[in-house]
């Protein structure tokens, strides 16, 4: 890896925590990602993204802004890359997945937080993110009660805040609501590159963003062979790398491994054992580097057919209609496309557990993990629905609760080894 | 006590349950209530509708249903009484304010959420509250995470119920958004009760909402006194049997108590000593029985001289302008009135921690106790910048975090006690 010093120091990091998370996270890539058997060979080029997330992919975003471009960090798939793009920006996810600085953060956030929004403010406060300190701008929203009143705070840490407001139902005054704020982004981006948005641009966004959906759609569908030709860990780090890496790229090597991965398929070679149990993961997303549960589920053998998550199907799923012939029928488009996401802060979201069933049904799965964060009550309320849905169509379901500590992973482990003995 | 035996049958409550429910909150009353010294005579009405709360006013409600009124239940200041009157409806406060059911809530509802939500589906699922069961509509709102998304599973317990969304900010959309929803209120109150709601209707309305408001205000105002003609449990109880009570009645009975407490503040009596530490309480709503943090705070000697809460100032200040000629001016009005109210889901809410400075000023309170419900992460998220902002203007904040378990008392008593000793 080259020297990255200088340009860490210029983004103001703290070296010191800096190379603490770096050799943290290298180390448990190398036990959870490096030790998985026959593994595709196009994973080489996300192995090697992921080491240079911090790297070569901060320097692009750095040239990408010597050149003009102004960077968008988010932290929720309600944020249309497809508008970003259309401005002349690049768009990146800021989730974080690791606990952080804890410490700091309590003093500022309730304990009772969720681990992910915990870990946002860990990263900025223990200074360790470059992918925030490189963003022109950040983007909130109010999606849950959490990160929306946790942005008041966290907006006063950072230079330039957007906060997007959403709706809370599916109602036409919601789908208006959402329209209006999708115009007060496009706007903002406006202002900041100081250049009109144009047909053609906002189609290029489009056809950009539906290209890189389309080659995960593409890989979904590749996972319910028997055996499945990738782990679920590796898809869920090819998921993860889509909110970090250049987007007509990615897409290439998305591609380029699903070209693999259909060989793979006709040659009946998977992942896991032919008939291992096949799960899918549904819930709260999953940022880098929390690759916890996954890792358990795999570790038993099983495999993961598919994650109902924003960071996987839930965010990734239904392209954009670039048909329209005016910015404001594009928009229309986007909007429409938006307004499909069945996040667990809608209510009613019967969408989403029908979603649920449907890809378990799809995937040939065994069973459905639900996976929620500690503290987060759209997803832990709702797993009580869907568990009595899903139950009642015949898919077993396992509830998990737990957060990016260690300290659960015997129960956890306990736990998963059962439901999967169970599912088999 | 007359016997209402065959009143509580007919509504399907459990009649153990319920003996075993009234009997606690009799002992609690007396201990809480008639044990304290230097009470007005005014106080005594209170008392009585308080022994008949569970009796004689839900006879009351049933009588009106008879006569061919709709009984209105709901959760949430956000849902006007003013609209439910001019449709010739009756407004029942349903928030419960003590743990019952736990274990069967416990099975339809995650343990970390807060003991308010907990508490309506334990009174729900141990069929103990005749106002939920004599109740013609529910009405929910999406207000906070916890409440939007178990509505979803209490809606499936009751007969007829209504979901109003709520915006989360304080933008012009979203003033939209609450004006549709309360003419969607208005159409589902039309539709039950078969009649249109006229101007006159609609003027009643406003104007018997508002003159309780008033005498709430009178009595507000009466509290920043030295000595506080009134304890803050009974100044706290009139505000919760606001959500119960007749209005009309009410209005004239607290009218009556602030003629009395006018004289009391004439003759310099108190219900506490001169120069008692005075504190205000800012933070989540105390509905009926929930008095457990305003006696530990009294009993220190302090006296509480306003209630930053639902259930107090937040919930029933500012009236509604009745001037409008037209009903959708008047509409405009009750929107206009309760986009004010600066509950902590709305972001920014920078208005309601100057309302609680405003409050600590106008009292002369020498201190806040700001009363957080545990799991309830709007109020405690706020309360970090509530008490940053009021120590940097010199007020004295003590932040609690609580349920409606008896399990903390000592700690609690032990903090609270700390910080009158600091205060006075």
């Amino acid at each position: 890896m080259a020297d990255y010093t200088k340009m860490w120091t210029d983004l103001g990091l703290n070296l010191d925590n800096h190379d603490a998370l770096l050799e943290n996270l290298g180390g448990a890539y190398q036990s959870i990602f490096m030790s998985q058997e026959h593994r595709p060979e196009g994973m080489g080029y996300f192995d090697f993204v992921m080491s240079e997330a911090h790297g070569l992919r901060i320097q692009e975003l750095r040239d990408e802004q010597e050149a003009g471009r102004k960077i968008i960090g988010s932290f929720c798939v309600f944020v249309p890359e497809e508008l970003v793009l259309a401005a002349g920006c690049t768009s990146v996810g800021l989730c974080a997945g690791a606990d952080f600085a804890q410490e700091e953060v309590e003093k500022v956030l309730p304990r009772n937080t969720c681990s992910l929004i915990k870990s946002f403010f860990g990263f900025k406060l223990g200074k360790v993110c470059p992918y925030m300190e490189v963003s022109d701008l950040i983007v909130g929203e109010n999606t849950c009660d959490g990160k929306k009143k946790s942005f008041e705070i966290f907006s006063q840490m950072v230079p330039n805040f957007f906060q997007m407001d959403l709706p809370q139902n599916k109602a036409p005054m919601a789908r208006k609501l959402l329209k209006h704020e999708y115009e007060a982004f496009i706007a903002k981006l406006e202002e900041m590159t100081g250049k009109r948005i144009g047909l053609e641009d906002l189609k290029q966004g489009i056809a950009t963003v539906n290209a890189k959906r389309n080659a995960l759609a593409r890989l979904s569908k590749l996972r319910t062979a028997n055996p499945s030709p990738i782990s679920g860990l590796d898809a869920l780090l090819i998921n993860q790398i889509a909110f970090l890496d250049n987007p007509v790229r990615f897409t290439g090597k998305v591609n380029a491994l699903c070209d693999e991965l259909e060989l793979l398929v006709k040659e009946n070679k998977g992942a896991k054992v032919e008939n291992a149990p096949r799960v899918v993961i549904s819930g709260c997303p999953m940022a880098i580097p929390n690759w916890k549960v996954p890792a358990v589920i795999e570790a038993t053998g099983a495999v993961i057919v598919g994650e109902e998550s924003c960071i996987g199907e839930r965010g990734q799923r239904n392209t954009t209609d670039a048909s329209a012939d005016t910015i404001d029928g594009l928009i229309d488009a986007v909007v429409d496309r938006y307004f499909k996401i069945d996040c667990a802060v809608f209510t009613p979201n019967q969408e989403r557990v029908e979603h649920i069933k449907e890809m378990a049904k799809n995937t040939n799965a065994d069973g459905v993990i639900h996976y929620g964060l500690q503290f987060c009550q759209p997803y832990i309320m709702e797993s009580f629905s869907v568990e009595k849905t899903l139950e009642k169509d015949g898919v077993s379901v396992l509830r998990l609760e737990t957060d990016y500590s260690q300290e659960d992973m015997g129960q956890l482990s306990t736990r998963v080894e059962a439901f999967v003995e169970i599912i088999k």
